[in-house]
């Protein structure tokens, strides 16, 4: 419901409006394949009007990503209750969603993009990664990490990008499988991590003891123990 | 030993100093930070011949760039003997090595530079992926991978970057313990997609059937099985 808006917009309003806009179409095609002239239509305002709120193509793919990246950062956000196996699946299962809805921008963002490369671009991707950073280093109830924690909950957050990249491509695999999978990563990680380094199997077996006997991590650490029998 | 060329070169010998020279700054300082003056006068040559063999900054960092990727891509070449954890070992001090030599280089190119995000930088990057991608599944001896292998392939490549650029990032952990442990996590995570895919399952136990008792794979199984324990 985007055109037949008759009535007069404040300037913030026709910004919300041109950026909710901009979003709609780059969650259906790439951000470079989008021209103002559509933006325009589909706002059912002129091209010089567009112009009067974002001086350029750059500015309106910036304002659309920073709204698209506090979205983003804002499904981290997970009460602390309850085993962590659990509340990383809730925020997984948020995490598809955004990468479901924003499919083509999200691949457009994270591959290289028109405004990939510019300095806002990474500063918003890196904020976003920074956010969940922070959000999971609070579940696991540390507040200054080890340099080997550090590494896992950044890798692991990687690993998130480029398995819904790779989802998106295709989509080969059903979403719930890999939300599954990549709670199921996260304990991989933190477990090999641990193989090695006394402090990250203190943290391991801190976690493990909090967990359910029928919750995620249990069951991978069934499933790897059968496999290796 | 890049200074005091006196004699005439060829202009494909010249361009080829040239970018040697490149690589060399940018493995000490990002290439964003490397004015076209430093690379004339660290070649012993005038600012307008530097631009007589490269029409612009972009096109010689573009040139480094490909001669960088070729090189990584070499180093995933390796023998199809012995265990694979023993060879995928082999291939990450060999990628190690190479993010060590380009330290700047490989985090701006990674992270977003100059050239970030033209289409010639991501084709490079891309191929370096793609080739690493090709060799790892000729040492699964598989040809064509189901989906599941490839996520954990490509994914796993993933997350080789962003270990190698995390740790470029304060070194604050040993390498060596990077390139066993990024064999542990390629073992980890083809087990947590084995834990949950048949076919999966079936490729993992044969790549351990080859696994000798005190390769890395043998010793991670049973590290996480005392873990789990």
């Amino acid at each position: 419901m985007t055109t037949g808006v008759r009535r007069r917009m404040g300037v913030e309003e026709r910004r919300q409006q041109l950026i909710g806009v901009a979003l709609e179409l780059f969650s259906r095609r790439s951000p470079d394949e989008v021209s103002i002239d559509e933006i325009a239509s589909a706002a059912g305002i002129s091209r010089p009007l567009v112009y009067h709120y974002f001086p350029g193509k750059l500015s309106l793919y910036e304002a659309a990503l920073k709204r698209a990246s506090d979205d983003l950062a804002a499904r981290f956000v997970e009460p602390r209750e309850g085993p962590l196996g659990a509340r990383l699946l809730r925020v997984m299962g948020r995490y598809f969603d955004f990468v479901d809805e924003h499919g083509p921008g999200f691949s457009a963002l994270m591959r290289g993009g028109p405004a990939v490369g510019s300095s806002t671009t990474n500063a918003l991707v890196d904020s976003v990664r920074q956010a969940a950073r922070d959000h999971i280093l609070v579940h696991l109830g540390v507040q200054e990490p080890p340099a080997r924690l550090e590494l896992v909950v950044r890798s692991w957050i990687s690993l998130a990008e480029s398995t819904a990249l790779i989802w998106l491509d295709g989509r080969r695999i059903p979403r719930a499988e890999l939300e599954r999978q990549l709670v199921h990563d996260f304990a991989a990680l933190a477990a090999v991590s641990a193989a090695y380094d006394a402090e990250m199997a203190a943290l391991l077996h801190r976690i493990l003891r909090d967990e359910t006997a029928d919750g995620p991590f249990a069951d991978l650490v069934t499933r790897l123990t059968a496999l290796a029998g």
